[in-house]
């Protein structure tokens, strides 16, 4: 079959670790599939600051447009915080997002069976959680022009949040095409008793809904979708919102399943092309300890099997991989209850191999 | 002694009935601890759009205005839900705001023993949690300009979200003051990460926390914090943040608690002049059938005296007679376990009043 090109990323703290393990199930599947794959390296965030001095140096960049996908493993760390803007991971983990168009951050939060114990929800609240946010990514606040100037009251800052209607539709079309393959229920979060850019989103939204007769829409205020992620959490399917209440609820929605140590993510742009990452951070106080949990980059790749390759057989493979080895009782030590017997990152990625 | 002027809103839905018995507290405080207080009605919400064609008539702005406090039930409800915007009661929220100068909004999320049980979170995560969200409630995103242009990808919308120094600096000084009365942490929320204005927030809070040296500060990105409260709820104390990160976070903390039915709120100008309201909303659903809680708005009195009036002894009572009524057993329908027990609106007030 066609070689697929894939970038690979290792970023900073574990994600060298986790990647390392990713590309174990990469390598596995060329195995037993028969599909091929050709990765290549590139440096960003703290590392390519060391050493190139920028975030996201320019043949990185070339790296990710050249391939089909991209993996990533982490970003970030104490020593780049104090750092100037241009100078952060953050800013490259933006200029990323932009320069290859990836409008759209889709975050599943599932309740993994070994995990149900781990939420501080309640068990019987928590059963039967299984959403996904989709966020929009390359626009709103987090692009709009910023700037200070001098008023009356000391400096102002300024930031602009700006949406156009070809922006919200693209996103919220995928959302509503994502529901259609779920539970077919979508949430449209939004702050439209306030914001000119949230009257512009419920436009939209409720133009595009009658395309879609088979998904029933809710539109939810983001500040009782905030309380409704608690209170029911079971209940929402698909969560289409803009970048910031985005960033804000994604993050709600994955620590409420108590399974952010395996939850993996898609930032999909037009056409196939997407970047497929953890939900967890770089973890730099147990960066090369051989500590870290790989499982959420290695369900990274089945997700990037899924959504860009359609390789389903290869994506079914590892998930249930990935089941049967917690099954069997195996546990890196964020997740162990008894953490003397927990295994390192490489035992875990070579038990997922074997299990494929 | 001196009388208080109190102007009283009643608002929609359950407003009136909770209200009602909000003031029974206050002529009972009279008899007991001889303070004085005059009160004056004014309509607001949706039944002054009904009444007066507008949700903020001139004449409520005055009678608050002339008021050493504000006392508002419930605003808001379907009926206004699809009217243009100066014709909704959210606009008529945010107008009072502005014009009574009310930056600072103190949301208590506390923990009711009766009520512990209430919450989705495990009530060993719960336990202890008492925390306060203080938010920026006159800048920000809510008040910055808002249009629409015309693009080339369509209509597009723009809010502009802006801050400058004093606005920044007399609520962080605020909650720093408040810190230093409770357990002395301030965890102030930014995202200084992506926005002009959380690095100019951040700048502020940095320069200010050395002239409260006894209070610890942390800094926490809007994410994380909305993944820290549903972490380790009870590590919190005071949160500071902005308009909008307020908005979603305080009622993100208010579900936490499972108490959200008998939590109080102040907004605060300069001096000692407030606002205070049940957190909970309108309820239209159970409108004018004897069954909403009156303890928030009871409660939203204590804090009045406490805040605006610094009758520390009168807010006390309040209290503890609101415990003992609850520890007697006595249930409206939404904090009822047996609900064929559960008692009425009046009912509960006239407990209350009584255990004064
Ligand atoms: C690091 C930060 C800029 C980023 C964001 O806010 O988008 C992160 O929180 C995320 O969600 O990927
Ligand atoms: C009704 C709405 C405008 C208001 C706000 O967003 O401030 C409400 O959610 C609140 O928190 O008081």
């Amino acid at each position: 079959s066609e070689v697929k090109k894939i970038a690979v990323i290792a970023g900073d703290g574990i994600g060298p670790e986790v990647v390392r393990e990713a590309e174990k199930v990469l390598k596995r599947t060329e195995e037993l599939f028969g599909y091929r794959f050709e990765t290549e390296h590139a440096l960003f965030g703290g590392i390519a600051i060391d050493e190139k001095g920028t975030p996201l140096p320019e043949e990185t960049l070339e790296v990710c447009k050249k391939a089909d996908a991209v993996l990533l493993g982490a970003v970030g760390g104490p020593k780049w915080d104090n750092n100037p803007k241009e100078l952060r991971p953050e800013t490259g983990l933006l200029g990323i997002r932009k320069a290859l168009g990836l409008f759209s951050n889709l975050r599943p939060a599932v309740v993994f069976d070994c995990l149900k114990d781990a939420s501080t929800l309640k068990p019987e609240v928590l059963e039967g959680t299984d959403l996904i946010v989709v966020r929009e990514l390359t626009g709103g606040i987090y692009f709009g022009e910023k700037f200070r100037r001098d008023s009356e009251q000391g400096q102002e800052a300024v930031d602009t949040c700006a949406y156009n209607v070809s922006e919200v539709e693209r996103i919220v079309r995928q959302a509503f095409e994502i529901a259609g393959k779920r539970r077919k229920k979508l949430a449209s979060v939004d702050k439209a008793n306030v914001l000119e850019t949230s009257r512009l989103w419920r436009e939209v939204v409720n133009r595009v809904a009658p395309e879609y007769p088979d998904v029933e829409l809710e539109h939810v205020l983001v500040d009782n979708c905030a309380m409704q992620l608690l209170r029911r959490p079971a209940s929402f399917d698909v969560i289409v919102t803009e970048n910031m209440f985005g960033d804000i609820l994604s993050d709600e929605a994955a620590m409420l399943t108590g399974s952010i140590g395996m939850l993996s993510s898609a930032s999909l742009g037009e056409g196939s092309f997407g970047l497929y990452e953890p939900v967890h951070g770089s973890a730099p106080d147990i960066a090369g300890q051989n500590k870290a949990n790989p499982i959420a980059t290695i369900l990274s790749v089945a997700l990037m099997f899924r959504m860009t390759f359609g390789y389903e057989d290869a994506a079914d493979a590892i998930e249930k991989a990935v089941k049967d080895v917690l099954d069997a009782g195996h546990r890196t030590g964020d997740i162990a209850v008894d953490k003397t017997a927990a295994i390192g990152t490489d035992a875990m990625g070579d038990l997922i191999v074997a299990a494929m």
